[in-house]
């Protein structure tokens, strides 16, 4: 039995996220149709790196599966990519050790979240910037930024609460702007729920004045989800990379 | 009198194109309803600096209206945009003087034709790339593009004949490339019908090593549209900014 990596990108705007919805669609069904039709094989199961949300893309997405079919890897993409819609396609794929778990192997992961910052909306940046109109003071953001990083408990920065077990590492929190355009990457080791998406509401509220850059470790340190920016909508974000 | 001019950005993708047309929607109309709408006057008129094809983009379309309205340019913006689409936006708007013609004062144009030079296909950049699958050879590019620069007979690089005034004035042909980026960006005093599609079209067959970058001269003094490459597809094609 072979198990097979692929990489994925994936513009998120028209489905209902990754997983596998009783009444929308996700991208990992359409993936797990494209793969069936070129393998031929029954109860394909594509295991993702994690679900991203209604709405956000991905260049990196990372998925797995095991099969019998003899298609050697580099064909298996441009077959697959036939069976596909034009805003999913793979874009690599190799055979991997058994043990490879695209979920459970991954040690870490980048995010990107894109904001436009100008008055006026732009038609092509519309679909993968969030547009924020009010000028933001950029080096209040990059002096917030670092207090993010660094193992903490980020119950402040998820939607739904699971527990004792939302500590997370932040290895990095890169801002880069070339105006009007401004991108946030972040890398960590696991990502609560809307973890990135509640970054990026406090970031813009920090570059807008309604929160001080140092206000950043006392906000964390609160564990109080309604004492951190509002959760930035789902278009801005973007699944860059996950390390194995 | 008011004369005001606006410079506007889309996304041609869902558009018939520029102009108005009889069973299809034109961009040139979607703006002027979305105008009169503010304004509250009829019968107006928005000059276009030019047409723009089906499927064909824009960053720096210009256009020129007269109104009486009382509006200050800089709302007007503001204004106009919360009545159109998405897909199209008005990035700029100031008054000019009278005799201001968004088409009949354009001094020069500058067009980008975007392709992506991968095996995979890209969603995120499907609506305003072109894609070609075989590697391109970009120092054979670059040597032919210097070619098309300076004043020459374009016959060979239009779609539609319109007799003996095909003479035009290339003033810049400049290849940028982060690969798999290629982006071609010329700049003329005129263009003829797909001219710029063609141009394309030919410097992607320099490129597949279809023809000699040292062709191009002959090409252009040949006058013989069949000679040249194919015109390249509209979603490559974006209109940057109109020189006055």
């Amino acid at each position: 039995m072979r198990n097979v990596k692929l990489i994925i990108e994936y513009e998120g705007t028209q489905y209902a996220g990754w997983q596998i919805q009783p009444n929308a669609v996700g991208i990992q069904q359409v993936l797990q149709n494209a793969i069936a039709e070129i393998t031929g094989e029954q109860g394909l199961n594509l295991i993702g790196s994690g679900r991203t949300d209604a709405g956000v893309h991905a260049l990196g997405q990372t998925a797995n599966f095991t099969t019998n079919t003899s298609i050697p890897a580099a064909d298996l993409v441009h077959a697959v990519n036939t069976n596909l819609p034009d805003d999913v396609a793979v874009v690599h794929a190799e055979d991997v050790a058994g043990d490879f778990h695209a979920r459970y192997s991954a040690k870490s992961k980048t995010y990107r979240y894109s904001i436009l910052n100008q008055r006026v909306p732009s038609p092509i940046h519309r679909r993968w910037w969030h547009l924020v109109r009010k000028p933001l003071d950029l080096e209040a953001v990059r002096t917030a930024a670092p207090h993010f990083i660094g193992w903490h408990d980020f119950a402040a920065f998820q939607s739904k609460p699971i527990g004792a077990r939302s500590a997370r590492e932040i290895s990095m929190l890169v801002i880069e702007s070339a105006a009007p355009e401004i991108a946030i990457y972040v890398a960590a080791n696991g990502f609560l729920y809307n973890m990135v998406r509640a970054i990026a509401g406090t970031l813009i509220e920090v570059g807008l004045g309604k929160r001080t850059p140092e206000s950043i470790l006392e906000l964390i340190a609160s564990g109080d989800r309604s004492a951190a920016g509002p959760t930035a909508p789902a278009q801005g974000l973007c699944l860059m990379e996950v390390e194995y």
